[in-house]
């Protein structure tokens, strides 16, 4: 359950909970709703899939009022109407919109049966909206019945809450979930990050974790208000058919953006911006944190650093990391990522750390988000607003921020090493024209690869060493777009077991890199196609010969090879899913930013 | 190309090679064939498939003399009888078994099209007998012909070479792949392993790296006898359907075996006994090397080490460890992980280690294989005779002696654990009573739950924390025994992309540990179910509702049950597998032991 947003006081509420749930919309798109104060007690809309559908529903004319909205990433319950946000209370006296997940969910539900109250979605949500207005039953007030509420829930939350017989009043709380207040000098507004917020908010402020706080039309009093920066402007698609291919193309001009900023001796973004509050001499080794996508980065980055530093390092994914209650290491810096800077499990992560005296950095695309806001130190994507659900710019400036921390680590300390760091700052600049090539001169040639594979539904990418984490992206972005069933290997594991599933049904990506394993890869070749498997490579060897369909791609400098692969395996990800016909923007399943645990 | 044997003057040459072919076929089982001196030459025998297949083929009157043998696992090239070794050269007067892979194999074959010589099959091992024949032509004998072949390759070989007008005589080389010769007071014989020299021989010697030796009917002079042991007698499949049951039953006993001897004060295999070439106090954090399985069950011996000895420990595949060239460092125990002892990704590693300074000790199945010879210190994992393909007591027995490992490291540095170490003695002698209770007890259910999902292409394993490398080997069983992509994942990582599969195709294992999580997974299987996706829980909670099918296991203790989680997910991919009538012993594409790079 994943964006919601609340007005008070505005001249057309439907019109504008509707702009505030289109910039929630990142956060799922499986159903939107809202719910609005109206003469004959709550007004409530829903719809099942994109926000736009319910917009469609709305009735044309202004109402002028408040109320609350919401869009959901399913996790309880099919995405439906029934399921869908807002939910009225079993009296209609208050609805709810809810982001974040009851665990004991369970537990509440038997208490409220045996209080005779019935929730009729399977929804964890709806259970809260019961509780609220049977503690309104009893008496309570609504911030009081919300407060009881809460205190019997486990897990994370940010909720809003009209009542029937409140109209233009709003109760508001979050625990581990971002909410943030926006006022205008007319209306309070109120949303899960601050992109949502109105634009014309002049001001923003957080709730606190625990807090619970009644929102009307006045600015609320006694909060630390801090000035709302214009939002940068909403980019859209030119001449593409969609996002995603609009972004993959973005990458020339995007990396170019990242490269000047983060290598740079004096710009803003440079090291010596970023690294300011970092201890260089007590960093003996590296851990990056991520979800998905951030945490193959990651893997990408602890790469870059071991190489080009020689500092261990590793990534996990960032809930992983929580689970198995680390022993944090002072000597270790933390380094955490995340696109939007909002995803649930990465923040829980660095609330952790935070709690340990240990130097954190992150790397965040949306500047003055959560994760950005929370962190001593944050490289800057810069990577601009990425629409497409599946990442693809900003995985690869991800790369480029964890080669620039490699670098200042390794210049840092390793003055020896100058001649490396001298080839590297040689090769950056040539990145983005490398990658511009790529994307014009190799784009047929690989739609041709992706319609030769595109109707099996098994796959493995295959690579060794490095190009590892790069086949586990690129399986991932195949998976993620096209639904096709493809898995990542280390290449040496083959053979002993996954090579059972290889037949003429099934496909093999090989990620061969330029190195000196060019003979493995040929042998590796050989041991899928003895057993009819088919066989397509992304080569970064210049001489060897494969005997299978090898699509062939630069090979510039050791590290930024990597980068370039991984554009590569982007685009053939991507005309696999078109030839398929998915919506590669919004694929099912996925939400931009996953805010729940 | 996996397995290979030769013997010289014997009186029935046919029916000795076939023994020592159908000892060597947990190497490969694509095709087998033999070649033998005869009156005209050399007679060639071969077949696609088992041994049994071959043996059928034979005229069965007795033919005294001298041969060569070899089982095969297709690397290079289609399981076919053209493929099938031994191979003949060019010109007929020579025929070569091989195993190992050549790595340059493009470039020699360039080299034999320009003298004019052009291969038949599409092994790399034939140019291996046009080369030789080659240099005989050229005036060599047959000795000096194969070394001059050998100088051109690059890759590991054990290889056998029988020439038509040197009939009782044959030469073996090897550098890098194990090769024996046994005698046995009338025959000479050679083979890639000891288990498949003749019962009757009484001593061997290991072929050396870069040697080249001629055998005839005299015992070969200079070398280095050892006397063989008795090998221990090959043990049936009693009244099971087939071996995996068989071993899958077995583990009651054989983990009794394991424990009673790795965790006993004074029994032989005693850590008094495995430990005393081991320096604990230099022993800082521990490193697992593996392939597959074996990997797998070192990553689950690296959370036993973390969680009783607080030892910071990692697993790795054997090969990736290589391929990195990794710092090896000097405070790190390094674990060497085989069932058979004869991996060659795993024995590459391990002679990488044994260039270093460093303390290293090996788990192994097999007593006398090459790993276990050439370690410092050995656990022997006392499994007996593993013969199905896919590992299931060895790997049980694997976790053990991580558990072993991981309280021998406790103990001997941690005298305030021993709370945490009286509790594992106590729990340890009740495990496999548990075991026979959850293998009689739940077979009924958890082939019902495989039922249910055995007609899907596509499955995840969920598993969290130490429960990752459950689900991690409980994916690698189901894959290799019956061909459906059964992928692991983090749970916690399912909603940060791989949840774009989930449909109602498409089937969840979920690996629920009796941990603090149980809320967390109740979540998962909603998030799963809001898709619309199957579940299966296999769960050790003993108070949580899942609201999908549910297998219960017991929980006896935090890291024994994994132990037991393993042997239930052993039991549900065994079901899987023989539903869809899958040949569950041998399992198409693999080999039981992978000898090859």
């Amino acid at each position: 359950m994943c964006g919601i947003a609340g007005i008070a006081g505005i001249h057309d509420i439907r019109q504008a909970l509707t702009t505030a749930l289109e910039r929630l919309e990142y956060r799922g798109y499986d159903s939107a709703g809202m719910a609005i104060h109206s003469a004959g007690g709550i007004d409530v809309r829903k719809s099942v899939g994109s926000v736009a559908t319910l917009a469609a529903t709305l009735p044309p004319e202004p109402v002028p009022g408040s109320g609350i909205a919401h869009t959901r990433w399913a996790t309880h319950g099919a995405p439906s109407t029934r399921n869908a946000h807002p939910h009225l209370s079993y009296d209609a006296s208050i609805a709810i919109v809810h982001n974040g997940t009851i665990r004991n969910i369970a537990e509440l539900r038997g208490e409220l049966d045996d209080l005779g109250v019935s929730a009729v979605s399977d929804t964890d949500s709806e259970v809260l909206a019961h509780l609220v207005a049977w503690h309104r039953g009893q008496g309570a007030d609504t911030e009081t019945a919300l407060r009881l509420a809460l205190a019997r829930v486990d897990g994370d939350y940010a909720v809003l809450v009209i009542a029937a017989d409140r109209p233009g009043t709003l109760v508001a709380a979050a625990d581990g979930s971002p909410l943030l207040i926006g006022v205008d000098g007319r209306a309070v507004h109120i949303a899960s990050d601050r992109a949502a917020l109105a634009s014309e908010c002049t001001h923003y402020s957080h709730v606190l974790d625990g807090e619970v706080v009644t929102i009307t039309t006045a600015v609320p009093a006694g909060r630390d208000w801090k000035p709302a920066s214009r939002e940068s402007g909403w980019q859209g698609k030119g001449s593409y058919p969609n996002f995603l291919l609009k972004e993959i193309n973005d990458q020339p001009r995007t990396t170019r953006a990242a490269i000047s900023a983060l290598f740079s001796p004096i710009a803003p973004g440079s090291p010596a911006d970023w690294s300011a509050t970092l201890d260089r001499p007590s960093i003996k080794r590296v851990r990056f944190l991520g979800c998905g996508s951030s945490y193959y980065a990651g893997e990408v980055s602890a790469s870059f650093v071991e190489q080009l530093a020689r500092v261990p390092a590793a990534a996990e994914p960032a809930a992983e990391f929580i689970q198995r209650r680390p022993v944090v290491e002072p000597d270790c810096l933390y380094v955490l990522i995340s696109q939007s800077g909002e995803t649930l499990d990465t923040l829980h992560a660095h609330r952790y750390l935070r709690r340990h005296p240990v130097q954190t950095l992150s790397f965040v695309n949306v500047v003055g988000s959560s994760l950005d806001r929370d962190s001593g130190a944050s490289i800057h994507l810069r990577a601009d607003k990425e629409v497409s659900v599946a990442s693809t710019k900003v995985v690869t400036n991800m790369q480029i921020a964890g080669l620039a921390l490699a670098a200042w680590l390794a210049r840092a300390d390793y003055g020896a090493r100058s001649a490396e760091l001298l080839e590297l700052d040689l090769a950056l600049p040539i990145l983005p024209t490398i990658l511009a090539d790529l994307l014009a001169g190799k784009d047929a040639e690989i739609r041709a690869a992706a319609e030769s594979v595109h109707a099996y539904r098994s796959m493995y990418y295959l690579g060794r060493g490095a190009s590892w984490p790069v086949a586990r992206e690129g399986a991932q972005k195949i998976k993620e777009i096209s639904y096709i069933h493809a898995e990542a290997y280390q290449s040496s594991e083959l053979k002993h077991g996954p090579l059972a599933l290889v037949d003429p049904e099934h496909v093999s990506v090989v990620v061969a890199a330029n190195d000196d394993s060019g003979n493995q890869d040929a042998t590796l070749v050989s041991q899928i196609q003895a057993r009819a498997g088919n066989v397509v490579v992304f080569s970064q060897h210049q001489t060897c010969e494969f005997g299978a369909t090898t699509i062939r791609l630069p090979a510039i400098h050791p590290l930024l090879d990597h980068i370039v692969m991984g554009v590569a395996l982007q685009l053939f990800a991507y005309h696999t899913a078109t030839i398929l016909d998915r919506d590669v923007d919004r694929p099912r399943n996925l939400a931009k930013s996953v805010t729940v645990e």
